[in-house]
């Protein structure tokens, strides 16, 4: 028996050969009645559909780029094992590239992907991107671009995010229902929208519960690992030395237990302390830490699942298409 | 003025452009003595080499590739920050592969990595790793390769590792020394050389303080996390319960510390643990952790330098080329 190809199911159906290869790919383009017809005289025909000719064909180099400002990070970590999770089910290599928190290296990364050695992107953007042409370029070269946890809100593009500013109040509201007079706030670069709206969890929380906001009380650790430390110990060996932490990444929060283990101060006897950390030893420490814990693997998969929608155009996604997949508060020791 | 050129040197110097180049270039094929009288006469002449006229031109991909079995680890989140350190001075970029442990992956990254979209690759082994004609492939494509850690001892290739037998000597002679009558080691996969080593070390130390070898000690971790919980578990529950616990990798050090948690079991009363490990939250452990920490950062930079070498061509280095660089015990709470 021969087999059947798409023309000889177009003649059939009264259909150009694009319109039944697009329905037969799910395409948004083709109305559902069309799609049932298309389907059930494939079936009808024991049409097979060649392997290589799918929608992913002209995207040759089967490969998606992550772009991350950090690797020592479990957040990163987890997430990169849920886009390569989705990415294997297609098929698909995925690059890793470290911009180390530096605008400039995600300029040199994303001028490097507009060669067409990926067929897509998905990012997290560094903490000293100002300048953001790079990233639309990108987009215009129709490279498709999706954004997770570091998004940049001037970009028409996919974002998966989890709820910051809802987690930086309930992080707040944790430390002042525990009791906490004078609560710190250790935040990274303001040029991500993240750190804003975790921030602004923090002082709607304080002026909630009536507490005061203290500018001091709000540190910038936007250095070398070493310089951040410097600026927690100061901090806890300060006059005014906060009774509560709220640190925004998981480094910060080791950080603190760091400084307080040099300073001689007793977690949560002296201060209470809280981060946004997916650390697996977060139980194990000593005392084990309260966290904000993000839904990094699921986060990381959403995001490649988007971006395999866009390459593979089954889908139409708004140009303000975003996914908020919210994070949890898991309350410790130290904050007890 | 007109600038100084490479054929004005030569012919000055009665040599071919070729040579002159080669000089400059500080390349092993030419004799120290020529080489000296080329660069006194090219400082004399003023002769400004053209940049883009450097031995690395003809590598038109300017990428390196890093291909590792897991992020999540410290020791190559670690590694990568050497291997980045290195490559940014060169002004290369760096790519990261994940092959998850799987032998079959890896072979899919190295076929990928012959298509020239890359200029040289750095590798540690996946654990399954079976056949290696793979990575031979690579090298006689012109794509030099550099082990670091998990080496592979069959292929003639420059190597970066640590001293694992002297390391699993050493762990394994401390918790002797601290008292342990029963201590389990707990592997990951003995396809990799340095899980014969660590283990050699192990026995060794057993057979030298007259302890007993028993099979049942030795716990093989080559499934899912999931699986090896389960195993860790089991062994800590049996009757037979080690005293104490060699742990080959990180991971699986956390992991004891989850399933004493789970038993009830105090460390190091009822169990010491030692562990290798570049974990930053090691000495902020309930208990600290006894590590034995590996120069990852180090590893990764000597790597990458070697790398660089082979790329620019300047040194010779013979096919058996080996660097090693020691671990170190670092005591804590959990063997004390």
């Amino acid at each position: 028996m021969n087999k059947v190809n798409l023309k000889q199911l177009a003649k059939e159906l009264n259909l150009s050969v694009s319109t039944v290869s697009r329905a037969l790919r799910d395409s948004w383009e083709i109305s559902t009645p069309t799609k049932q017809r298309v389907f059930d005289l494939a079936k009808k025909m024991n049409f097979q559909p060649n392997p290589y000719a799918s929608s992913l064909r002209k995207h040759r180099s089967r490969t998606i780029a992550v772009v991350i400002p950090e690797v020592a990070n479990n957040f990163f970590a987890l997430a990169i094992k849920g886009i390569e999770t989705i990415a294997r089910e297609k098929g698909y290599h995925v690059l890793i590239y470290l911009t180390n928190e530096d605008g400039s290296e995600e300029m040199s990364v994303a001028a490097n992907l507009q060669s067409g050695r990926v067929d897509g992107v998905i990012l997290s953007m560094s903490g000293e991107t100002g300048d953001v042409r790079h990233l639309m370029e990108l987009q215009q070269r129709n490279i498709p671009l999706v954004f997770f946890d570091r998004v940049c809100d001037s970009i028409e593009a996919p974002k998966v995010v989890t709820n910051d500013y809802e987690s930086g109040f309930v992080a707040t509201e944790h430390l002042i229902k525990a009791g906490c007079q004078r609560i710190a706030h250790l935040t990274i670069s303001m040029g991500l929208s993240i750190s804003h709206k975790r921030m602004k969890g923090y002082t709607d929380a304080l002026l909630r519960y009536d507490k005061p906001y203290e500018d001091t009380m709000i540190v910038h650790c936007e250095g070398s690992d070493e310089e951040n430390f410097l600026k927690i110990r100061d901090l806890l060996a300060s006059d005014q030395r906060p009774d509560g932490i709220f640190a925004s990444v998981e480094m910060l929060a080791v950080q603190v237990y760091h400084a307080c283990r040099e300073l001689g101060l007793e977690i949560p006897r002296d201060v209470k302390v809280l981060g946004f950390s997916n650390l697996v030893t977060a139980s194990l420490l000593s005392p084990a830490l309260t966290t904000i814990a993000q839904p990094a693997y699921e986060m990381g998969k959403e995001a490649a699942t988007i971006l395999f929608r866009r390459l593979e155009k089954k889908y139409i996604l708004t140009p303000d298409h975003r996914v908020i997949l919210p994070a949890r508060l898991e309350v410790r020791s130290s904050t007890l």
